[in-house]
């Protein structure tokens, strides 16, 4: 490499000991909802490291954070790279948040080894990448990509009904929805930095992923409606119990994914509520969540279409009524070539043994692929857990991932 | 009868009325939960109510309270009836609160027509005859009959992990757990008006029914532990999914009440809830709890049985570990059959046509026939239905309820 650059670990584990630090549960599990508390203490830490470094700061109406350094020639399209700081409750400190605080580190080494862009480099914050409180995956990216619109976006509310203009409002976020959308060639080029979420690299000691495509995700919403009453009183074939309704559709769900015939389809119902929620009442309602995903669009739809026929047939076998609905069917993103080229290119210079592969979990990568030639970094994680509080990624492999990242981002900016 | 009595539909109504405005959820819907904020507004309006009839208030280290009328002889065991005013979540205004209005209004006539009993006659409010808080029914009543010792009442904790000894004192209840254990004896009799909370009585057009035995209810709590990860990256057949295994097992609890036999056995997973409950993460933990009941304890005990095989099946096959704890399995209860035949008298001379019959519900009457010769009055409510918003009994079923209960305990005070 022409450059020498040095990645620093303490900066790198001091950010992710703080943003972890920031947390509606108490450690090792992490919870971040975005708009909470803890997330806007983490927002406040970011841009106050962001300051730090000299760049200059705008957020959008959601906000979504935009930290530029400007490049030398600053009228030409910038290249960005950053990700998510949500999580899921009780998850772990690693999923999205290596990925703002290696953007961080990375913008951070360049600027020590003297390094002069001559595009400007941003760091991205996205808003929501997690769908656990307006039912939708990356909220902030989709917007940006002009996938969720002003009206779509005004009528997102959270699970207590408040809606998500009055929670960005509260939050401290202003302004139009129709400012957010970013125009293509917005962006030279997007790259982010994320832990795989899954097993491959462990498996066979890399320490880099390079991401071809991202996996094609699909949600649904199920509401089912039967009849409560007393559970001592109403006999069992007088009975219209959601709850029951809904365990047969969670195992039909669990049978469409293995019958596709595709390995790679992966369905799970990650939501199970029931009403009223008492042991001696008969549930009267269910609300289930499902997300269904394959690398390839065919057999993820195969699976949708079981799953709706297992739901007619099984809610009308019980007598419980029900609505379904589609949150979201995108499509795969499929990664620039150039881009990808890049990384490949560093990870040889760095004498770094990479793979190239698909992601099967997905990320704002997702949606900023619409907008520009985009691709991904991935670093192993400890048995490819995520989503837990054990979710555990090695300092080296982050500090590695950063290198590449930092050299990558380099290039393209040049 | 010798006695004529006016019952007031009017205070009764107003009494009804005035208790389900304390709710936490929104009409139709009433919410009491234990010790909670509309639990204490509730009880404030009945000491109110007790003080206008110059009653001799008392409440235990629990907060059940005694409001009494002293009798002529006041050293005799008093003759007592009452019922509980806490509410399941999302349920409706008759259920229990019909037993306390009742019994105020029963000696609101008495009194007004005359009436001095020989012996005292007492109005009792039970704490939390519902589950919902504690995890246990009948707390206030199973503790008066020393079914729950003290012991037991300082290990209990609701949800939040807070203890009762800790919330009693927040709700303003004092002393100790020792003193709330009844003498066997203490009581000549007690009788409890409460609605059916099934179809018998609208069905056969009757206004009364006497109860002379109650169902042998058990408790389940089932924890199980699977492994989580996130929704699109862990393949399915590597998954320990603790929603799947506890769907297997709640459409088992169906089967194993549809199997003993007897059309009487139901069992319900009333509680199901799962961990960490996001829509992209794979459940890694769900609890179940498990009402099973019927009014022989034989086919109850059975299935019970086929529930435990059922869950070790079931979690060994999926490698989800499971905890399973039987919370309680009660004896059945037989009521007096003097008790009973005083309120069959009762109606005979009303001319009010009733059925002897069995609950299939269970009440603070299935602690309190530990104590003393006990017996019930139903009265009919629409469709059978209680534990839902919807819930509703017919004021003039209601003023015929309180008629045989107040010509009831003038009997047994006489």
């Amino acid at each position: 490499m022409a450059m020498e650059l040095t990645i620093s670990r303490a900066a790198i584990t001091a950010d992710l000991d703080d943003i972890a630090a920031c947390s509606e549960s108490p450690p090792p599990g992490v919870t971040r909802v975005v708009y909470g508390e803890a997330d806007l203490r983490a927002r406040a830490y970011l841009r106050g490291r962001c300051r730090e470094l000299g760049l200059q700061l705008r957020e959008d109406a959601l906000g979504n954070l935009f930290a530029r350094w400007p490049g030398a020639e600053p009228a030409l399209p910038a290249v960005a790279s950053g990700s998510h700081i949500d999580a899921i409750p009780s998850s772990g400190r690693y999923d999205g948040t290596v990925g703002v605080v290696g953007a961080l580190e990375a913008l951070s080494a360049l600027r020590r080894a003297g390094h002069q862009p001559r595009r400007s480099l941003e760091l991205l914050l996205f808003t929501a990448e997690e769908p656990t409180r307006f039912g939708i995956g990356c909220l902030g990216s989709r917007a940006l990509a002009g996938v969720l619109g002003p009206d779509q976006l005004r009528a997102l509310r959270d699970p207590a009904g408040r809606s998500l203009d009055e929670l960005r409002a509260a939050a401290g976020f202003a302004g139009p929805f129709d400012a957010v959308r970013l125009d293509p060639g917005h962006y030279a080029a997007f790259v982010e930095l994320h832990i795989e979420q899954g097993p491959v690299l462990e498996a066979e000691g890399l320490p880099i992923g390079v991401v071809r495509a991202i996996a094609a995700p699909a949600t649904m919403r199920l509401r089912l409606a039967g009849q409560g009453g007393h559970a001592g009183a109403v006999l069992m074939l007088e009975r219209r119990d959601a709850l029951l309704a809904g365990a047969e559709i969670a195992l039909a769900v669990e049978h469409a994914a293995l019958a596709t015939g595709s390995p790679n389809t992966v369905a799970t119902t990650g939501i199970f509520q029931i009403e009223p929620g008492a042991v001696n009442a008969i549930p009267s309602a269910a609300t289930l969540e499902i997300d269904v995903r394959d690398v390839a669009a065919e057999p993820r739809d195969h699976a949708l279409a079981a799953i709706r026929a297992a739901t007619e047939a099984i809610c009308g076998r019980r007598h419980v009524s029900h609505q379904l609905e589609l949150l979201n069917a995108d499509p795969p993103a499929t990664c620039d070539p150039a881009v990808v080229e890049a990384i490949v290119t560093v990870c040889d210079g760095l004498g770094l043994p990479r793979q190239i592969m698909v992601s099967r979990a997905y990320h704002d990568s997702l949606f900023m692929a619409r907008l520009c030639p985009t691709a991904m970094i991935f670093i192993p994680c400890r048995g490819g857990v995520s989503h837990r509080p054990d979710e555990y990624a090695d300092p080296d492999h982050i500090c590695q991932g950063v290198a590449v990242l930092a050299h990558t981002l380099a290039r393209l900016s040049a």
